[in-house]
């Protein structure tokens, strides 16, 4: 193993590196690198897609967990740009309004998550076009027999780790559906520069969140908080630290939080919780106003406030942030892991509820009854 | 006051009337009225909306905090069974897709919501047709000015003690756009029913509720669970139990929450938070075997879990199911306040908020300078 991830795992806890059986902390610190892999793998898409109709009304995005965060991630980026509505469905059902003048996305990483497969049913019984973007599973397998086309994501991650993949999958959907390009472009010269910087901004997030580590250290659950484009990054945070650190941790959007969850904050809730502010450069003056009275009032009653914020020299470029923060968060939340002697990589909750519905529900047999042998 | 409420006040706490000074017990206690009474005002809806265009390729709406509930209680009621849109936006930024082809409707009580209002200006500009529901305030005036149709709200209630009116707004602007009629008359009759059984659903759901309130009590945090179509249910909840008892409490909604959240449900949680599954007739199998499972693992962690259910004679009814829970949901929320001697009403910190924008931020002169004298 390289000299470099030697050194974060002594500079997280000493002797880390053995808690860390599967090496997530290798994962999340190559995310600069896999970005880059994916843009390679992605660039046939063009042709994947030519039989896949453009002139639709919308794009709905199917998926769970993992595979729900690309498409955050997509609304995000193309929040205040594009002329293209993005729904995000990650529920088993499919709403009434979706018909065959939308596109379905079906992401689900593994092929199997129940929920995705069941909109992906759905969506074939309405003569949906749809693209399914799956390392395997019955998605590849029933997308294959119903000639839909498969983005392949590479094998052998936990469904979270691939999210790199996921981005530059539905990023490369999208241009290639709307015309519009420049974003993939983007994409890469961020990729490329975060890949060349790696190794120091690996060691400067470990040293700049050491008051993070030390709230998480002293028991405290952590409230996270972000706004438009930021909010795929504070949710995939959340989820972060609940898969990988095995701890709660909650997101709420501002200005949302500001109308209700804003209360919850009092003197009482110092001992047990800390606030986490995303912000970035496309925080709007009012934004700012509101953010300044939030954390005067969380330190008017002790509550302990942590602020990140992307590379300064990404400064305006939007998709540049997102990535370099889902980078920089994802390395916090494994070592958070790591500060607390959990491995980061298990999941046994989720394996074994997976294996308890696998018991009970036939998803094959129930959606695809005639297509089995 | 009513024997009832005074019956009430002694069962959830004795002397527990003095502290709900502003009788906040008595605005939730009366929720099936005020669902009667908005049923009443809004019959002169389909008249207002004579000139607003039907064929729209979906409904906008925009709304924060209890205004934005509004709008999920809408999609919640539609998911599964129309065929428009419905989009929610709770962000000063109106998405750049909705065009002239989509209607706004801008959901916010007190009329001076500055993100509300931020999209409505947004709207105006882009000529998008545009229905408000308001008390007053410069959305009124503004609506005025621009010949946009106004569902006027009733004034002296906090925004969230608003919810039946908008609920019924909602929904009346949804019928007279789409022409599929029914949801109202359906409505209007659990109304009636959940009016002449109500002083009985008072005492039994703050029975029902004693051990939500023993966990409270112990200082444990709630989080709460629910899944379409009781989705606005659970979200209100959380917010209710924010604004009203002024403590936190968290939201996510199912299947979701099992793809992550349920890693931070482990033994070392059981001192600090307690899960609440909200649950209907709606249920699909599928989702009973998730939620097997995850009560199974709270239970093996010494996780205390609470459930909440429609009353078992409004089943298959879904929008009194949703009705019955957020009025019973309501109250329980008054009760959590008064049992830790927290007058439900004031929300000081937002008032504070509220207070310190409007210093900072002149929001009339940014957003319609030509049109103030």
């Amino acid at each position: 193993m390289s000299k470099i991830y030697n050194e974060l795992y002594e500079k997280i806890s000493p002797g880390s590196g053995n808690v860390d059986k599967s090496h997530m902390l290798v994962n999340v610190a190559t995310f600069p690198d896999s970005l880059l892999h994916a843009l390679g793998a992605y660039s046939r898409v063009p042709k994947l897609l030519e039989k896949i109709p453009r002139d639709i009304k919308g794009i709905v995005i199917s998926g769970m967990g993992g595979s729900f965060i690309g498409g955050l991630f997509l609304q995000d980026v193309l929040y205040d740009t594009s002329n293209l509505p993005i729904f995000l469905v990650r529920d088993p059902i499919l709403p009434q309004f979706v018909d065959s003048s939308y596109l379905l996305i079906a992401v689900s990483y593994s092929g199997n998550t129940e929920e995705t497969l069941r909109v992906f049913g759905e969506a074939l019984q309405r003569k949906i076009p749809i693209i399914s973007v799956t390392s395997g599973g019955l998605l590849q397998k029933y997308s294959e027999k119903n000639s839909v086309p498969v983005v392949s994501l590479p094998q052998g991650f936990q469904p979270r780790a691939a999210f790199p993949y996921m981005a530059v999958a539905l990023l490369s959907i999208t241009e290639t559906i709307t015309g519009d390009v420049g974003l993939l472009k983007q994409l890469s010269e961020c990729a490329e520069n975060m890949k060349a910087t790696r190794d120091e901004a690996l060691m400067k997030t470990i040293e700049d969140a050491k008051d993070f580590f030390s709230n998480i250290e002293k028991g405290l659950t952590p409230l996270i908080y972000s706004y438009r484009p930021y909010i795929s990054v504070g949710y995939r945070f959340k989820t972060q630290l609940n898969e990988n650190a095995k701890i709660h941790a909650f997101y709420l959007d501002l200005p949302e939080a500001n109308h209700n969850e804003i209360m919850g904050w009092r003197q009482e809730a110092s001992d047990k919780f800390f606030a986490t502010i995303i912000r970035g450069s496309q925080e709007q003056y009012y934004m700012t106003t509101r953010i300044e009275f939030l954390i005067k009032h969380l330190e008017a009653n002790n509550i302990p406030t942590i602020n990140f914020l992307p590379e300064p020299r990404y400064s305006g470029k939007k998709i540049c942030e997102l990535l370099d923060l889902v980078f920089r968060l994802d390395l916090i939340s494994v070592a958070t892991a790591l500060k607390l002697k959990t491995d980061p990589t298990p999941v046994d909750t989720i394996t074994k509820l997976k294996k308890y519905l696998e018991k009970h529900i036939d998803v094959e047999k129930e959606l695809f009854p005639q297509e089995r042998p």
